[in-house]
């Protein structure tokens, strides 16, 4: 209290503002999937001068200048890179698109490698039957039998089985495939994995170096066992990332781009936060938000909308 | 074969058909939400002329004529009552609101034995954050604390509760308590039980005959845990009412409203069918259909499409 009301010594209560704020913000991570119409130096810059710390990045946003080049990005701005989003896209019956899909994983592989980053996420893909996000069901053959493109058990196994196939090529490459179980409502169309204790099934086999998840509040909140699978996935050390957003309502007209900002919806924020801390998490806090409405905003105010909301909701339970 | 080209007793074989489609039809049931312009008068002649055997009423079709009439309008077509929808939204906090949902409970209650059937549908309901079905959050707090609306777990903990209130009335009324598990899209606003699973952790303290829960594909058909929580739902004798329709994509505008006919999406009939046939369940399949599109077709033109989905997809496998 010192010097309070002088000139020249009220900046040392401004420096210690920035100080705490910045101590505020040490977890939190921008995916460049919420400031989705930056290149990936304009997002870079937006989270470093709001005072984050990392920056989840996107494989489209990193291929515009290669990986060497966006590793040097993100480090010239002071960050680390949280994660890799994503690999995966891992269920077609058809052998010729298998072995395309594990070779662009591969590839995802080196592209985390190059980055920096030990955590690349992976959206398993959904059914056979469903030809394109989104889209209409293929028709069931004609005559009227079972069809193996509608074989949520078969098509979960060939995940189980191509992670398999993946998981010494990410261990050489220093590299953790991280199980992204998606909302139940993406499952036709995007992801198999539907839930936390299914993806700790599934990496279960592998070291928890080399296989992990991701908790994404978004995705899961819903979930009645989700307490005991967050406690069992710190457990086994492999909660890889804890990604933010809120389940808004009404969905908008593509489910997808429904996320809306921490605080605008219904996820109990301090439960599930106070969970992922007891579980051991100690890992970035990043927040990817599929919006269009938050993508037309300037990227200044989302960043201070992320970082207030992060301050309001999830740090005090963090 | 005896008799085969001559025009009299060619009658048989007509009536042999006919015959083999009602033995078909024999566990096929329409719920009246599938055929939502309709009375229930016009229901249940629609469902009698296209030679089912079961019908599955909601409220507010009973109510228009009053339970004893409903009763008779059904009994009259020769059709049994398979299931009353529903019964539920037991989640408020405000215990003035929790006394006239209980009170409707019990009214609901009385309907069911009146109607004649054992099987009450109950959907719990959302979170109180969520002021209507599809509506958007109510803010936090001010000072940005946790949330008590937005606490599932306590949420559920209310549902539990008030079961166990009703469960004693249901059970001196011969009528049974069936929980329904909706699809995690649902849990913010309809019911926050989202898994067969927790359906029957919450059912387990009761007798299977007065808490019971119901299996819609459209609600679980994504559950990586679905074959072991169909099978102990058997083994426990709960499963009160298999429910039948399809997820399709895109999701409708209102997502309540975007199941499709047997068929038309992803559920894999096949095996989830043979699941509940192994789980032991041997009564009826309901047809339940919230899908503008089919509300606007000709009632006989919707129940052509249910007679033959059933056959084509369901029966094979029942």
């Amino acid at each position: 209290m010192t010097g309070a009301g002088t000139g020249t010594v009220a900046v040392a209560p401004v420096a210690q503002a920035a100080e705490g704020r910045r101590a505020d913000l040490a977890r939190l991570s921008l995916n460049t999937a919420t400031t989705k119409h930056l290149t990936l130096a304009e997002a870079a810059a937006a989270a470093a001068d709001a005072g984050l710390s990392a920056i989840g990045v996107w494989r489209d946003r990193v291929q515009e200048v290669g990986a060497e080049q966006a590793a040097r990005i993100v480090a010239d701005q002071g960050l680390r890179v949280s994660s890799l989003c994503r690999g995966g896209f891992l269920t077609t019956p058809d052998p010729q698109a298998a072995a395309a899909a594990l070779e662009d994983n591969r590839f995802a592989i080196r592209e985390a490698a190059t980055l920096g980053t030990h955590e690349l996420i992976m959206v398993v893909g959904g059914l056979p039957a469903c030809p394109a996000p989104g889209a209409g069901a293929r028709p069931y053959p004609g005559d009227g039998a079972a069809d193996p493109a509608r074989d949520l058990v078969a098509t979960r196994q060939r995940v189980a089985d191509r992670i398999a196939e993946l998981a010494p090529y990410a261990a050489e490459h220093g590299v953790r495939l991280v199980l992204e179980p998606l909302h139940p409502m993406f499952a036709a169309d995007r992801a198999v994995v539907s839930t936390l204790g299914q993806a700790l099934d599934l990496a279960a086999p592998f070291d928890a170096d080399v296989v992990g998840v991701v908790v994404d509040t978004y995705h899961v909140w819903w979930d009645p066992d989700l307490q005991r699978q967050v406690a069992r996935a710190g457990a086994e050390g492999r909660i890889a990332s804890y990604q933010v957003c809120d389940w808004v309502l009404p969905l908008a007209a593509e489910p997808l781009n429904s996320r809306g900002h921490v605080g605008d919806g219904y996820v109990d924020f301090a439960t599930i936060t106070g969970w992922v801390r007891d579980a051991g998490y100690a890992g970035d806090v990043e927040v990817e938000i599929f919006n269009e409405s938050i993508w037309a905003d300037p990227a200044d105010r989302t960043l201070a909308t992320l970082a207030e909301r992060h301050v309001r909701h999830v740090l005090p339970h963090l």
